[in-house]
C-alpha cells in the first residue's frame, strides 16, 4: 500500500511572535499537526506562506495526495496565481483538508462558489462537537461528542452550499451552533472542512481532533481512482450503444 | 402579489444569421421565451450580449428577481466584470434559471466552483425527460416522462457539485444519460439548470418544456424571503443565549 | 385558490388533567394550534386519540390534505391499522407535519425505517433554533435565530435517515444540539419534522414557532401536484422511445 | 486486517428449474457470486430461502459484517419475522448489498419506508450504466460508462427515498433511465442497492458488475466504527457541558 503524500500548508504568522500561538505551537501550528499525524500511512511536508510561490510549486502540487491549508489573518497575501493552481488541482483529483479559518481562504471560496463568511467571536470559549453521521468514515472511532476546551467561536448561517455530508455540529457556550465538519466534491476533489484550531487554542493538541483530521485524509486521498478525467468532448456521431466503451 | 420580474438574458448569435436557428426563432430565442412565458404572474424583460454591458446594467441587475441566461458559443465574449456582477446578485438572492449551455457560463462556473464540462453530441436526435423527483415545486404539473423531438445530446460525467436536487434525468437516443434538470443554492440564490434548448432544436416550442421554465421562475424566486443579509461579523463579547436577538 | 385542508392531530392526554400543560393549552394542544394557525388559506379540523378510530377515519384522511402529528407519551395507544393507513396516505401524497415527540410516532417511524430515538432531557431549558436553510420555503420569513424560552431538550445523535433538507440546528443551555427542522419524502407526499411543543412549555404560543409550522404546511401542501401515482407496472414490450407517452 | 464476514443471501428458485437462469448460474446465483467475488478480504457463506429461517439464523446475522440480498419472485414467502430481524441487525450497523429485485424485497421496504415500486419490462434488452458519481468509494476503478448485454428494464419513477448518493443511473434501450446505484443509510447500517442481475441475463458473469458490488461490500462494511448503539434516553438533569463525557 502506498503512503499518502501530505502536505500541509501554514500560513505561518501568528506564532512567530511571542505570546499563546507560540506557547501552544513553537515551531509553527504546521509542524504540530505533522508531528501528531505522523504515521507509516503517511509521507509529510510542509509548506508556508513566506516561501517562494507559498511552498507550493508545480512540483509540490503534482506530488500531493492531500493538502491540509490552515489560514487565518493573511488570506490576501495569497497570490490569486496560486490559489488558482490549488483550485485546479483539487478539481483534478487532489484531496483538501481545510482547517479552522481556511474557510475563508481563497482556493477554498473558488471551489464553493459563495462568500463562505459565518459568525465568529473569539473568547476561546468552550465548544461541544457533535457526530451527527456516525457511519461516515471521518466519524471512525469518533466518540458521539467531544469537548474542545477553548475555540474560537464560528457560527451560523455560514455561507457555503449546501454540504454533500454533514457529520459534525458545534455547539458553543455563548449560545451558537455551526456545522463545522463538512464535506464537498468538487471534479475528482474531495473537499473536507473542519473548524477547531484557532492558533491561541490547544485545538491540535487534542487527540480527537488529530483523530477526526487524520480520518480526512484517508477519506479525501484520491489514490486508487483510475477514472478518467472528465473532459468537455465531442462524442462521435454515431451511437455510443453500439460500442464497448 | 407582486410580479416576478424576469430578465431573459440571450447571447442572440446563430438567430441572426440566416438558417434554422433563425427559421425557430425569427427574433431571438430570448424573444420566443418571452412571449411563450408571458402571463399575468411575470413582469419580463430581455437582454442581449451585444447591447452595452450586455444589458446588464446595475439598475437592470439590481431590478431583476430571476435571471434567465441562454449562452452557446460565445461565453468568452462576456466582460469577466459582469460575469462576476451576475454571480454576485446570485448570491445575494437573485434567482438564476440556467439554460441549456449556460452550464458553460461565465457565472454559472463562478457559482459552481467545477469545470461543468460535459459529454456532448449534436445530431438532433431524440431525448426523454424523466421525472425523478415528482414532488419538487419544478416537477409541478409535469408527467413522468416527455419526449423532446429533436435535441443536442448532453450526457454524463457532467461535472458539477452534487446538486441539492436532481429533479429531472435525460434519456438519449445514442446511449447515454444527462441529470438535465437539477438545482443548487449559492448564499440566497436559488439556481435551476435545465438542458434543453439547442439553437436549431424546437424545444422553445414544447409547452412541457415551456412548463418547466415557468416552474423553475417560480421556485427561484426570492420574493418574500427577508433573511438578512448574511455576513461575516464579530458577534458581541457576550453570550448571545441571554439576548432576545 | 382553494384552501389547504389541515387536520390537526393530537394524543390529547396531559392537557386534560390539572397542572402547567392544561394552563398553557387549557382546551389541548390541538386547539392552541387550531386557534393560532386560523387564516384564509386553511381549512382546519381536529383529531384526538381519544375518538372512535382516532378520529382518523378514511373520510377524515381522504380529504386532508396536510395532517399536522402531536404525540408524546401514548405512541403505543395509537393502533397500528390506523398508523399503517396514516403512513400509506402520506406515500400517496398527503403531507405530514411532525411535532415535538411525533418523531417516535408509528406513522413517523414507518415512514423512516429507523428507530428515530434521541438523547433528552425535560427541565424546561433555554434552546435556541438556528436558520442553516434560509432560502428553503420553510424559512421564509423567520429571523436568523429564535429564542425557545423553555422546552424539552432533544439531541443528537438523532436516528433519522440523512433528511432531505436541514433547516433548524437547535442550540441548548445544557450543551446539545440538535437537527430539529428537517424534511423528507416518502413517495408522493412530502414530511416536516419540528421539534417544539413539549406540553409543559409554551412554543405553541410563540409566534415564530407558529410560523414555521405555518409554512410547514404550505411546503407539504400536495394541491396542485398532478404526478400519475407511481406503480409497479410492466411497460409493453415494445421500446417507449418510439411513443409520445 | 480482519476479512469481512459477507452472507450471500438468494431465494434460489429459478435456478433450479430446466431453462436459461439454471444454464447461466447453474449452482444458484448465490453460488455464482460467491466464486467470483471469492478473494482474500472477505469471508463468505451462503444462505437461501429454503433453509430453515431462511438460512438466517441469529448466529448467522450476528456474525455477519455485510449481507448480500437476491430476491426476486418469492419475496411474500420470506417470513415477517425474519424480515424484520434482517432489518433490524442493519439498523444496528450490519452492511445491507440489495441486488436487483431486493428493491422489492421485505426488509428493503421496511428500511426504505417507501413502497419501492418501478417500471420495468423483461426483453433482456441493452443496458449502459454511468458513473455520475466518480470520486465514490464505490466507484472506485469502474469506468465512465459500462455494458450490460442483456438486462431486464428498471425505470423510473423508482419510488425510493432520496438517496444519500447517487452513483450509477442506467440507460435502457427501450428508452428509460434509471437511478440503479445508489446508496442509504438507516441508523448504524449502510446500504447500497444495485440493479442489475436478473436471473436469464449474464450480469454476474460480467467483470465490473462483480467490481462493483465488491466495492459495495468494502463501503458498506461496518467494521472499525465504535460508535456506541444510539439509543433514546434520558441525559441526567445537569448540564452536559460541565462534563467530559
Amino acid at each position: 500500500m502506498n503512503k499518502i503524500r501530505v502536505t500541509i500548508w501554514n500560513e505561518y504568522h501568528h506564532e512567530k511572535k511571542e505570546g499563546k500561538a507560540r506557547d501552544l505551537y513553537p515551531n509553527g501550528m504546521h509542524m504540530t499537526l505533522a508531528e501528531k499525524l505522523a504515521d507509516d500511512g503517511l509521507e509529510i511536508r510542509v509548506a508556508t506562506l513566506d516561501m517562494p510561490e507559498h511552498g507550493l510549486t508545480d512540483e509540490v502540487l503534482n506530488s500531493t495526495d492531500v493538502l491540509l491549508w490552515w489560514g487565518h489573518c493573511r488570506h490576501d497575501d495569497v497570490e490569486d496565481r496560486i490559489a488558482a493552481k490549488v483550485a485546479r488541482r483539487v478539481k483534478d483529483g487532489m484531496g483538501l483538508v481545510a482547517l479552522h479559518s481556511a474557510h475563508y481562504s481563497k482556493p477554498f471560496r473558488l471551489l464553493m462558489g459563495t462568500d463562505c463568511n459565518l459568525r465568529w467571536r473569539n473568547w476561546g470559549e468552550r465548544g461541544r462537537v457533535w457526530t451527527v453521521n456516525p457511519t461516515h468514515p471521518i466519524a471512525k472511532g469518533i466518540p458521539s461528542s467531544f469537548m474542545l476546551e477553548a475555540e474560537e467561536m464560528y457560527g451560523e448561517f455560514f455561507n457555503i452550499p449546501n454540504p454533500d455530508d454533514l457529520i459534525f455540529v458545534t455547539w458553543w457556550e455563548g449560545g451558537e451552533v455551526f456545522r463545522g465538519g463538512c464535506t464537498f466534491t468538487r471534479g475528482l476533489g474531495k473537499i473536507f472542512y473542519f473548524h477547531p484550531g484557532h492558533e491561541t487554542c490547544p485545538s491540535y493538541h487534542n487527540d480527537t481532533v488529530i483523530k477526526v483530521i487524520r480520518n480526512g485524509i484517508d477519506w479525501a486521498n484520491p489514490a486508487g481512482y483510475q477514472f478518467e478525467n472528465p473532459g468537455h468532448f465531442r462524442d462521435p456521431d454515431e451511437p455510443i450503444v453500439n460500442k464497448d466503451v
